[in-house]
Order: structure tokens, then C-alpha cells, then sequence
């Protein structure tokens, strides 16, 4: 049983790999349709949100039967848990991705990108591209080094986030109405997207060290 | 045994049932906050955020530990999870209420709601509070005409949020930089929040009806 256990938790990591692997794919096009107003580029990672959809559904089914069927406690429990988890996050970042090549669809063949912004956005794309790659060679290898790295990204992609809002709100900035409103959209978007990375860089850190500080600051009474 | 998991179930619901309240609160608070420039009931929605979280996490612990202790299948297994499911949902909400009360207390004494959208988010808001109410009273009822007329109310806040950007984006907008941000940012917590009780109504929807078809459109291969 206890085999059997551990080849379907491989499954699971499997499939986990493949999926943020799919989230890279489609963080990569969408920045890339939304700075460089690829329309084509936009459909396509619009369209691979389903398949993304699609696989952490299966996943959440396999990640059900298996607590079903194996009947898991205490750490391999957890494991699974955390799986539906990670699902979760990837999930919400496939959505991201997807609501960034919308951007770019909406405003073709404008730019989607406000003038101004366009190093800041490269930028801000190119850490969620980073923070993208590492997550899924973090959940392949849980070399947790990557788990720090992708920390240090994110608080750089924070920053980054905030310096969208000065720049829209500085005396400086000439941008329409809705240059502002698509600055707005996708710089939350951009960080949001870093979040989710982060949530799951804790969940896996958890994951192979036991330690749930890492994964939430509020105390745990029944841990 | 069953009888203990049925007591142990209802504790969840207990549960997932107060934190919904909560919720109902915080949202009350930080549409008013936001509406009528109200910064210490900002401050208050923002402060009691830390109590939703860390009742999210207690939930979340019970929930595993239940799993662990009574080994449930089959339909007792979903009921877990989607408590599971549930309660991040909630907590999202809760997010999107201390959003909404952040954006009032930093425009303040300025109000955050721009002019010329003042209705449209007293609506909005108006709808969020009836929203989050109908929820709690579906997670202890489980009344699924509730969770049909929270989805009815969604449709109207979706088309209130494209008001605001047909607003913001049309001719007669004569709002500052800083009005625009605020209504796109604003009217994106309103409409997630309304969305995240969507997702939960679709959950209690299957928990009660065992119809899968609810909770996801996307085929289960391994249901």
C-alpha cells in the first residue's frame, strides 16, 4: 500500500510540473502579446487557459481519490492537501496570464502597453517569465533555493507594482483614460501572479521541511 | 463513529457559517467606508481581516484533522474538501472587503467613490452586502434558491462593472488620474468578491444535490 501510495504522490508531482510548466507557456506569450501587441499570440494563450483548466480539474479528482483510496495521515496527508492547494494557485495563474493577453486583445492593434510604463512592464513581465520557470522546477526538484529566489522576484515585482501607481498618478504622466485603466489592470495583474508563485513557494517549502511557519504567520492551535 | 464525523461536520458548518458572517460584516463596513469617506469603519474592516484569516486557518486545520481521524470516502470525503475549498473562497472575500476599505482610507479625507459613479457603487456595494448576507443564511440552510438569486445578483454586478469602464473610457469622464484608478480597482474587488460567492454557491450546490455539473462546465474524466 505504502508503494502504491508513493507512486500515486510521484503522479501527483507529475502532474503538478506539467501544469505550472503549461502556466510558464502562457505567462511568457501573454507578456510577450501584451508588449508587443501580438494579437495571434493573445489567442493562443487564451485558448491554452482551458487546457491549463482542464488539467488542475483531473488533478484535483486524482488528489481526491487518492485520499479515498489510501486513506493518508499526518505528513502524506498533508501532502495531499497541499496538492489541492497548489492546484488552486496554478489555476488562478493560468488565469492571470489569460487576463493579460485579454489586455493585449482588447486594445489591438493599439498597444496594450501605456507609453511610459513600457520598461516597467518589460520588466515586471520578464520576473513573472523568471518567477514562472523556477516554480515549476521548484515543484520538479523542491530545491528550495528556488523558493528564495522566487521571494526576492516577487518583492521586486511589489516594487515595481507600486512605481506603476506613482507614474499614473505623477504630474508627469500623459496618458488617456484608458492608458491608466490598462496600467491599473495589468500591474495588478503582473503581481498578483507573483503572488499566487509565492503561496505555492511556501506550500512546497512546507512540503519538504515540515515547517509551517513558512507557510502562514497566523499561529496554528491545532497543529 | 459516523455519528462523531456527522458532530464533526456540523462543527464546519458551524464554522464556515460564522466566518461567512464576518465576511457579510466586513463587506457592510467597507462599502460604507468607501461610499461615505468613513475611515475609522476602513479601519475597522482592515483590523478585523486578521480574525477572518485566522479562522480560515483554524477551519482548515479541523478539516484536516478530520480527515485524518475518520477517514472518510466517497460523498463524506467532498463534503471535506469542499469545506477545504470553501473557506479560501471566504477568505478572498475577506480580502477584497479590506481592499475596498484600503482604497477609502487612503483617499481620505477625500472620498474614494469618483464623481459621476456614485450610484453605480452604492449598487454595487448595495449588492455585495446582500450577496455576502445570502451566503452565510445558504451555508447554514443550504436553501438553493439562495444560491440562485446570489448568482442572479452576480449578472447585475458584472454588468455594473463594464458600466464603469463604458464610464470611465467615454467622452464625458472628467475624472483625475487618481479617480480613475480608484474606480477600476474599486469595481475589480467589488466584482471578485461577488464572484468568489459564485464559486461557493456552486460547491454547496453539489454538496447538497451530489451534481458535479454545478461546481465545474469542464468534463470529469475520473468523477
Amino acid at each position: 500500500m505504502r508503494e502504491v501510495f508513493q507512486q500515486e504522490l510521484h503522479e501527483v508531482q507529475h502532474r503538478l510540473v506539467e501544469i505550472a510548466e503549461l502556466v510558464a507557456i502562457s505567462i511568457e506569450g501573454a507578456v510577450h502579446a501584451f508588449n508587443e501587441s501580438d494579437v495571434a499570440r493573445a489567442e493562443e494563450v487564451i485558448e491554452n487557459d482551458n487546457r491549463i483548466d482542464g488539467l488542475t480539474v483531473e488533478l484535483d479528482e486524482l488528489a481526491i481519490t487518492i485520499l479515498a483510496r489510501q486513506q493518508p495521515v499526518a505528513r502524506d496527508l498533508r501532502i495531499v492537501v497541499s496538492a489541492l492547494r497548489i492546484s488552486a494557485s496554478l489555476e488562478r495563474m493560468g488565469d492571470m496570464a489569460e487576463h493579460i493577453a485579454q489586455l493585449a486583445r482588447s486594445r489591438f492593434p493599439e498597444r496594450a502597453v501605456p507609453k511610459g510604463l513600457r520598461s516597467t512592464f518589460a520588466e515586471m513581465g520578464r520576473l513573472d517569465v523568471e518567477i514562472s520557470r523556477k516554480l515549476a522546477e521548484l515543484l520538479r526538484t523542491e530545491d528550495m533555493e528556488l523558493a528564495e529566489q522566487i521571494r526576492d522576484e516577487d518583492d521586486v515585482i511589489d516594487d515595481l507594482h507600486l512605481r506603476v501607481f506613482d507614474k499614473v498618478l505623477g504630474e508627469t504622466w500623459k496618458g488617456e483614460t484608458a492608458a491608466t485603466v490598462d496600467a491599473t489592470l495589468a500591474s495588478r495583474y503582473h503581481e498578483r501572479f507573483a503572488d499566487h508563485a509565492v503561496s505555492i513557494s511556501k506550500k512546497v517549502q512546507y512540503l519538504a521541511t515540515g515547517d509551517w511557519s513558512a507557510e502562514s504567520v497566523t499561529p496554528l492551535p491545532m497543529a
